[in-house]
């Protein structure tokens, strides 16, 4: 199964990232959630570090907000916060709640360190340059779970996974990460001018790509070693 | 008629800046709007910098999001940014349409110096400090609006700027003034200990608000100086 | 006389500005210290508001080390930083002592709003932008000084302000001038590429040189208004 | 041997941390320099990320110019941003040459992802708090060192790591040490008011100590690990 079409930059990154991308999108993490054979304690350990990592991934997108240089840019990011906030993360603590975990531990969770390098790499990447420094290194949680998502969706048999699946497949998340696409295309288009891969910062911002694709590798493992 | 209840924090400040504060909530340019005499022309100019005012306001909205310590304030800042990106200024584009103020205006509109130093002011009191900072310097534009609103509602007989005065008199701009004033209590309760007035930096923060206050009046006096 | 040579970014930004930037290179205020007529009170209202901007200047200054990206970057930016507080401050302080203004009028001197609005959209640049945003907006004010100082130098007969023309027409405050201006062409070139005015991001960047001209034009004026 | 005195801050922060502080301050690392058992390569290892851990750790250390209220911290962080850049870095490079690790090694040095935990992290507790929780984030690698070279100095016996022991336990260094100790207390005073013990956010900026102790623990962990 191809990639799905999440925009120009997304596929240079990708491409660009090679093996790094598929230790990332094709973890032995996800695997297991695809096939049925992640331990279920893996799964409810990485749950706990994820609803930290929101919190500090729903901060770096409020950056690209305090970033935008356009009206399109800051309705993207906004709606991104707004999502993750005041839904993504009451989902999260309703679904941890039907595993058992409550919002108690989840709140009480000390960060782990590869959640702690992951995020405060990401935010950090929005300080020192510009939204394009910022959206490179957002991009592979944003859109990798959109191609895992995707692919597992059609992969899939029956595992105890399907929920996280399906979410991630969805027609809703698809549509999110279509947009965010076409958001980092068009804010790139502005700021390196096109083809994207001639300007002098192309190299740097895709640097910001391939070390967030390792920190998401890092922190899928964390969820099998956590186990 | 008294102030609206928005809180402790607010009241507070309110009361520490007297005059400072009528000067904002009381200055020419609202009396203008309660009993009609504004001029067409001062309005129009201030709607235009306002829209340009509100992207900064909402970047600085973002800011909150990113200085936030606890979901309940990452809740109110992110509703905070979504409701002005996705909403406010929509509506903004709609009521200058109706006044014959074409979007590209809006877009196209240099900053005045007074919009410019009141909007970055804000901004620049969260990169300083902490979100007690930026929160005193959201304060009197938020709640401010709250206040005139409810007043200019009360007291405002046939003017021609009734939908402007119903907006922020009305039941939802007056619910988000009380959620608003309640997350600045509950953010300076928890960094600065209760009774407010008793710590360190209550004088500094004050002088946060107090500072944004002479802001805003000097914003309503671009609206009649640019006409 | 023709201007000083600091780079390529700074003649290129220079002529795009025109009458924007003889309006602040050749303000009233600065002819009136060419010649001598510059009334000795606004004089002494500039000296005091400066102070304050130094303040804020050498924070964006700062901020320029948090941004940098190579050490050549960091080493001009942080020696920036170094020379404002631990010299240019100090210097400040000593000579409105030797015009009987105390370092205590100077730290309780209330800022104008023309210095907020300066200093706050410098800083916010930086937020907003990467460094070149940042080096745009800092480079009216350090290379517009030597270029002054230059032509003031070369020009001025019998002024009271013979000792503030020496300090920027010197050598040391030169070689600032010619340092920043090469530190600034290869910000440049590594994020636009060569040309610059090729570049997609070259006009918005000018727009921020031109908005901090303007802002500086808005300093001198208010030395004289505030007289 | 007691702890350096370097203010009332530190040691309510170093006693807080107990057997964290204790994993840091006498972490095998540091024990094999005192007693010389520690392998060249772990050094080594140690002295190229340190270098890559330099730049980011000036980076925060500008940050806190940024986040100045007054002029004695403006002073003391500028003059510690300056001394990293223009003086540390410098000697590290020339340390490593005379190892044998090239400044091109150096540049070229992928970061490991316990340095940029520790990093990154250091920087985002300044964006998100005030200059307090970035001054906590700060304090344990620039006091650390120094009471670890102060013990060093005078436990070690012959040792290949003299050098190193020398410079952080020389009077320039405890210096510095006492400097930012006295900053950190009247920066403390002035927010949190005294005894810092009282205040609503001790704990919270407790925290921020304490987890850039351990992952200082991480940094000599990393060192051994790589080796």
């Amino acid at each position: 199964m191809s990639a799905p079409d999440y925009g120009r930059a997304f596929a240079a990154w990708r491409r660009a990232c090679g093996a790094d991308w598929d230790a990332y999108a094709r973890h032995p993490f996800v695997e297991g959630m695809r096939d049925g054979t992640l331990p279920r304690e893996a799964f409810h350990h990485y749950l706990v570090q994820d609803y930290v990592f929101l919190v500090h991934f729903a901060r770096a997108w409020a950056l690209a907000v305090v970033k935008s240089e356009t009206m399109e840019e800051m309705r993207t990011a906004a709606a991104t916060v707004d999502a993750l906030v005041n839904m993504e993360m009451s989902l999260h603590v309703q679904t941890c709640a039907g595993l058992g975990i409550s919002e108690d531990r989840l709140f009480a969770a000390p960060e782990s360190p590869a959640n702690l390098a992951y995020t405060r790499y990401v935010m950090d990447a929005g300080i020192a340059g510009d939204l394009c420094d910022l959206l490179a290194a957002l991009a592979p949680c944003v859109l990798g779970y959109g191609e895992i998502g995707a692919r597992l969706g059609a992969e899939a048999g029956d595992t105890p996974y399907a929920d996280w699946i399906a979410a991630y497949a969805g027609d809703d998340y698809q549509a999110v990460c279509r947009d965010v696409g076409a958001m980092i295309d068009a804010a790139l288009a502005r700021r390196l001018g096109t083809p994207f891969t001639a300007a002098p910062r192309w190299d740097r911002v895709t640097e910001r790509f391939r070390m967030a694709t390792r920190l998401e590798a890092g922190f899928w493992q964390m969820g099998l070693d956590l186990a």
